[in-house]
């Protein structure tokens, strides 16, 4: 096994998305998980719409519109100074705890995030988070005009990067990106966030079936389509050993 | 104003989806809801990725893989017989209790379904109804080999019936539908299964948001592309004033 680059996916993998949820909250008191798991939801599902459309915009705006509809679907009135300080959260969205250990240890790997984030939130993100330095690139989708998994998404890894897909790790916990970058001829290393047994327990009754726990039964069990990853971790922590055998570009 | 044929979508506006609950419920007590509402999420997620990732199945297989991803990630034991037996459930829907009369009163337009189900599927759920002798065409979206709301899922009504994009009214209570149609260029009357302010009633408490509410506050409502549609009705049944005055083709 070769693997020259390690390129990550950033919403959900990197970045703990659900960290939203304190100023969803704050802003609609009783609410922020119900607003959380709709906008998460929603904020995809019009990524894949607007693609297949045709009808591309950048990820700030459907992030944007995203919200909108929440706030309007769950008749939550809101004035623009709130819509901006929850926007402004996906700048700086915490990164997940071992997130920048795992990128210090893979140091010698060329190290990337793709991402459907636009260039401009992909770059403050990373600049808040303190990780701009231990990257070597961060591409962002917009310079394919669609959204993951798109194959024209994952193409931009060898575009920009130089190195050929078989010999690319991409990193994803979603299991429909983790299933893209698959197709497409990457190895995958797929995060489990929530095991069968640990979902399968929060669903045994009715009572429990909220907002997040629909989350977690919709988008983070692995999809059937037949592109399975190459390795299932629990944490980005693993990733080191994992690809420790592997030669450095 | 000249409309010269009535396209119909198919699950959600002529037949009844939530009617799988039955079988769902009697398959898996105490999970009929939840399984019917995850189901018919990743059924549609599986229809945009599928296509995204350029490997496009029937929605008979995508229909399929979205049940047993429910059935997995709910920890619900499954064996062939029980997958079937709701299998069959999609080839018997249940048709809006206003479906045959609307039918029956738009006689002297050209009528026709265009729907994301295979053709086999299709012509099945149109038989069992006693559909068949009131359409002059049942389209499946398997002629483009992609979903909706692909433009060229849209584009078969013209290649098949010969009738322009703006002579079309088509109707779809799915909000994705309604958009890519309007995108297209049809005219479209969208159907409002549930407006806004019984959403928001469902939604007041925290305890209320059960997997139904979700599925509600995530599929029903009208996504802000700026694709809106042309009219906006409840039921079926108001479709024959509202085209009344409508040369017939």
């Amino acid at each position: 096994m070769s693997i020259k680059a390690v390129v990550f996916d950033a919403y959900g993998t990197l970045y703990d998305i659900q960290s939203v949820a304190s100023v969803t909250d704050q802003a609609f008191p009783g609410y922020g998980e119900v607003v959380t798991q709709v906008w998460r939801m929603k904020q995809l599902e019009y990524t894949w719409l607007r693609s297949l459309m045709q009808r591309y915009q950048d990820f700030s705006v459907v992030t944007r519109e995203s919200l909108l509809y929440t706030l309007d679907a769950l008749g939550l009135a809101h004035d623009a100074a709130t819509v901006a300080s929850i926007m402004d959260k996906y700048l700086h969205l915490d990164p997940y705890p071992d997130a920048k250990a795992t990128l210090e240890a893979l140091k010698g790997h060329k190290l990337a995030i793709l991402s459907n984030g636009d260039s401009a939130m992909l770059d403050a993100l990373v600049t808040n988070s303190g990780f701009a330095s231990l990257l070597d690139a961060t591409l962002s989708v917009d310079a394919a005009q669609i959204f993951k998994p798109s194959p024209k998404t994952y193409a931009l890894v060898e575009q920009k990067l130089g190195v050929q897909p078989r010999d690319v790790a991409f990193v994803s916990s979603n299991p429909f990106d983790a299933s893209g970058a698959k197709a497409f001829g990457f190895k995958v290393a797929w995060i489990e966030r929530v095991t069968a047994q640990a979902l399968a327990n929060e669903a045994r009754t009715q009572q429990a079936i909220g907002p997040l726990t629909m989350f977690k039964a919709t988008r983070l069990r692995p999809d059937p389509f037949g592109f399975d990853p190459d390795w299932t971790i629990r944490t980005l922590s693993e990733l080191p050993a994992l690809l420790a055998g592997s030669p450095s570009g």
